[in-house]
């Protein structure tokens, strides 16, 4: 396969690209990325066939929350034409679903910097299909983000594409190297700032997002909260602090998150640390939650649930838990509180949302909210109702 | 370094051993390894400083019970002089423990088949002089049996090293290529075999040794009885069914497990299965038993517990829990029913034992017993006592 043209504009250092649309402000504004002067590189993300699904989470995320990469637009053939906001929160958001990489390409007015692989099946490997995907980006002179478990850098072919191109991979789920894994040590104990684990009822569940509003909406009051991401999604949104920790070998699972909640602590003395869950407890086959329990010892944990989700995602036999069940499996196993309940309310109405708040606090007497279509406000009273202390904090830093 | 000339009579394919005594008999038995024959190969095992503590546990076990390597000796120089099985469990085994490997070969008549580095230490990695030690070894043509994380044959020095001297090393702890890793699927719950874990309070507690005895003892009374071993040294010890779970990475610990045990069952079409444990559910560093009890689904749990351990091992901060507490969380954590309390006897007189064995019985309302100073029947009556329907394969067997 030749270069294209674009290609080599880009080689030359001048990065022209399309207007790009700001997400969190209302109207569109056009930028000119430009790495040199901090204005994050752009991206297209690849999705076929799951933008707005389950396993198409990490371009869901993506298009959601993105500190790193401008999302300029998303392959996926089955919602070609579609925005990616109206498709996901019915919210348009300027960023088009185009059926493949030439047609996205066709409507760049140079080749992005990133390709993203924006999938998470649940093998974590590219398949054949994808494979020669992925290289005809790079053909293209993209740089590849790569979340899967396969690490790419390690395949000879995609090493010698790569080369060949002169891009680069980032194979986002690889852990650092052996010798420098970090074994748990209980230094975590010894923190004093609160910390509070998001976890969930299943996969795929929400749980990144609802991290991810509540860390924005405490910073918004002038309460100094880090995240500490724990999947691959997050690494690719730009969390400063994160680990995937469904790639570490199990035994420096706990440590590794140990000691990447104390980086986050160093580097930021913050106020709260909230941590990502993966999976759920109680998942039958991702369980990584007791690495996070275990790993970041919390003081409370917000729980995710998807009150119409039937059986667990990838898994049709498996009957979802109930989320009273999954709060005692929680309390049981680990020293800490589960603070409220958060609602993924895929498959829901707006008046169904508001009837399961009302239900699940009257079942469950703890705060219970949306942090998608509820104010975000909500969120962060259900954290201050736990932790007046940090309501102190909040004062401080409005007067 | 120069090959020794008992390398050279090695490389011939003419292995003469010294006498070696079958561990599993009260009288020495001398007997020429011949791999040819199906005798096993011979092997050092290394436990500098370690023989009969802790992170020796590898040495350990491979002294009491080793199916695929005979152990002519092991090297410790606090305990050089020594025989083996009289340091661990007071009963001689005519192993000899050296000061070093230099006095190890020149009490061997030749150069052993293999050199087994004998410890675990919780980095998991070699220090800079075993580092030393081990490429001697190399360089004298031993192979090489590694269950540490790090693994030598990714290590350009001892490939080179390996290379140089026609001996291989075996990185027990690897797990399969990422391709090749396997997800849970659930297919486990159709096995109609009956699964029972040995858990335990800690880290390096006896679980595998329990298990080990169980296994045989069952298989004795005629059930046949399959064990799966989740650590490197079940492996090490010969193990057909065993995967090293703590360098597995976290996502396919669940599958790898559900799939080495369904393996278990077809190729053995067994009567009862055992799973070895790790660490322990409650574990603020290692607890790998989650992945376990969510992989195995075991029909019913036994909990091995050192009475006398204060504090978890290499955590001296860490409180041990109560049998009582460790047995509530199996119990909330997965829907499976301990039915038996094992002891580890460490720093225990035997008066102390049967007092704790009466104590812990009574509180616990379960059978209790030492798999090691108490006979062997009683473990399985333990077993028999929650799957009745053994007793009739056992009769079927008898008769």
């Amino acid at each position: 396969m030749t270069k294209t043209p674009t290609t080599r504009l880009k080689k030359a250092n001048k990065i022209i690209h399309l207007p790009f649309v700001k997400k969190t402000e209302s109207t569109a504004v056009a930028t000119v990325a430009d790495p040199e002067k901090g204005v994050p590189a752009t991206a297209i993300v690849y999705c076929e066939a799951n933008f707005g699904l389950i396993d198409g989470k990490t371009a869901n995320g993506l298009v959601r929350h993105s500190e790193k990469y401008k999302i300029i637009s998303v392959i996926d053939s089955s919602k070609a034409g579609l925005d990616a906001g109206s498709v996901l929160d019915d919210k348009p958001n300027a960023i088009p679903i185009f059926r493949d990489l030439d047609e996205a390409l066709q409507h760049a007015e140079c080749i992005p910097d990133y390709f993203i692989y924006g999938m998470a099946p649940a093998t974590g490997m590219l398949s054949k299909a994808e494979r020669a995907i992925v290289l005809d980006a790079i053909d293209r002179g993209m740089n590849i983000v790569n979340g899967l478990h396969e690490f790419l850098n390690d395949d000879p072919e995609f090493a010698a594409a790569c080369k060949a191109a002169n891009v680069e991979i980032l194979d986002i789920r690889k852990p650092r190297a052996k010798n420098d894994l970090r074994l748990f040590s209980g230094r975590i104990n010894k923190l004093t700032c609160p910390r509070i684990a998001v976890l969930g009822t299943d996969c795929a569940i929400g749980k990144r997002t609802t991290a991810n509003v509540l860390t924005q909406a405490l910073n918004k009051r002038g309460i100094n909260a880090v995240m500490v991401t724990t999947g691959q999604t997050g690494k690719i949104q730009g969390s400063r602090y994160g680990v995937a920790l469904d790639a570490v070998p199990s035994q420096f699972c706990c440590g590794e998150l140990e000691a990447t909640i104390i980086e986050a602590s160093e580097g930021e003395t913050p106020d709260v640390i909230l941590i990502e869950g993966q999976g759920a407890l109680s998942h039958p086959a991702f369980c990584t939650s007791a690495f996070i329990l275990r790993g970041s010892v919390p003081d409370a944990v917000i729980l995710q649930h998807a009150p119409r989700r039937t059986h667990r995602c990838d898994f049709e036999h498996m009957k979802m838990p109930t989320p009273r069940s999954e709060i005692d499996l929680i309390q049981a196993f680990a020293d800490t509180k589960v603070i409220g309940l958060t609602i993924n309310h895929e498959h829901m109405s707006d008046t169904e949302v508001s009837a399961a708040i009302t239900a699940f606090e009257a079942e469950l007497g703890i705060p219970v909210t949306d942090a998608l279509t509820r104010p975000a406000d909500l969120l962060v009273d259900m954290v201050l109702s736990s932790f007046p202390e940090l309501e102190r904090k909040q004062v401080a830093a409005v007067v």
